[in-house]
């Protein structure tokens, strides 16, 4: 098949694929996850919109900590995730190959329903540590969340902050025994330890688990399902050739 | 404790602290990870440095797609991960919330080892599908790649490329009916298939267990298992009190 012949059936074709695409690309699990209706396991979301969540990017942060989380909580309903950081503008991960804009800078940001806060590697964790400004946000912001949360070594954060004192929490794997034994803190080997309103997780990949978590107490369990569903998310992933029509909003 | 105390406290224990993440935090997986010598399993990388990996970001595309495997393939020995777009700057995804950095524009990218084409949202799924720059990029760059990949509907973007043609592939739960009625391609219900040169990935978290398999062929199994126990990937976290000194690179 030539280039041009390509094109010639990619443009006759493309009527039906938007109708067939509408029915099934990304739909059944995405429009339940984004149109179920606020039941009774919805944690009172502001009035005209859902929750607002705000992540915290640093520079050298680990880039699946935010964006994992980030891809399960904005399919919630009405909610908003904006990526902050101490100035709007591009903020690079700690391999340095890959930036991820900032919407918003910590002066812009009075209030967040949510805040999550990424790990790093060891440059950008020691940074953030011994960052007061952004310390400082972190304690202000916290006095006014319904959930204040952390991915990876971002639990190292919470702590420097003062935030862990007295409670248990998990981090990344390899950073478990310096936690404990330099903070007021019981490390769980656990994918997420929720603690009061403060909810932190494992390394890197489990903040996906966590903000699954986070779902289901901010959303309800069916939402929830809806969208590890629509990320197609391990070890148990929902998707089957049987649930193809998607599953029942709650 | 105050502010001020809490302060004191942080930059009191910042040197002890600096030495313990050293030796502790993210490192020695991530060491293992990003030091370990190119054995004879190291497919060949390019003089000087390991493979040249390219992620293709498109209006709307889903966030994990690109990220998860760009934080998987970053950390190999050697390797660039270039995010890149028919024009430079933030690319935003299918909710809106988010925005990544293309560092490159299609143009000033000729020949890449690995290209990955992420999925994306109904709409952006079919803007790509039916614009003929990206498509002939793809299928030049296609040429020359040592793996060419997708994440969930970028299969389908491959097979409007014309690239899937014959073959098996996978892709989004929900997309697999449409895919094998508009293209001659066959889906297997996997979490990524590998047909020559070319892996697709089921739907969007997949895409980390189809960049892990990736690595593995890239730089051998024994960096690929450090990498994932660096992002402690589930299912099957090698996470335990008992490995945390991590594993002896290859």
């Amino acid at each position: 098949m030539t280039d041009s012949t390509r094109t010639a059936h990619s443009t006759r074709h493309s009527t039906t694929r938007r109708n067939v695409l509408r029915g099934t690309v990304a739909t059944a699990a995405l429009a339940a996850a984004t149109t179920a209706p606020a039941g009774p396991a919805h944690a009172a979301p502001p009035a005209g919109g859902g929750p607002e969540i705000g992540i915290l990017l640093y520079d050298g942060f680990s880039l699946l900590d935010p964006t994992g989380p980030a891809e399960v909580l904005s399919r919630l309903p009405g909610a908003t995730v904006t990526m902050i950081a101490e100035r709007r503008g591009a903020v690079r991960t700690d391999t340095g190959d890959v930036a991820v804009v900032a919407e918003r800078s910590l002066d812009e940001v009075d209030r967040l329903d949510v805040l999550l806060v990424p790990g790093a590697g060891n440059r950008g964790t020691v940074a953030a540590m011994n960052n007061r400004t952004l310390l400082d946000w972190i304690r202000r912001i916290h006095r006014h969340t319904r959930w204040t949360t952390s991915v990876c070594t971002g639990s190292i954060v919470l702590a420097a902050a003062g935030l862990l004192d007295g409670r248990q929490a998990t981090t990344y794997w390899a950073a478990a025994e310096y936690l404990e034994a330099t903070f007021d803190v019981t490390c769980l080997p656990r994918r997420h330890v929720r603690s009061g309103k403060i909810i932190t997780a494992a390394g890197v990949s489990a903040g996906i688990d966590m903000a699954l978590y986070l779902a289901s107490l901010l959303a309800g369990a069916d939402t929830a399902k809806a969208v590890q569903l629509a990320i197609e998310y391990d070890p148990q992933p929902p998707s089957t050739r049987a649930t193809r029509a998607g599953p029942t909003p709650g």
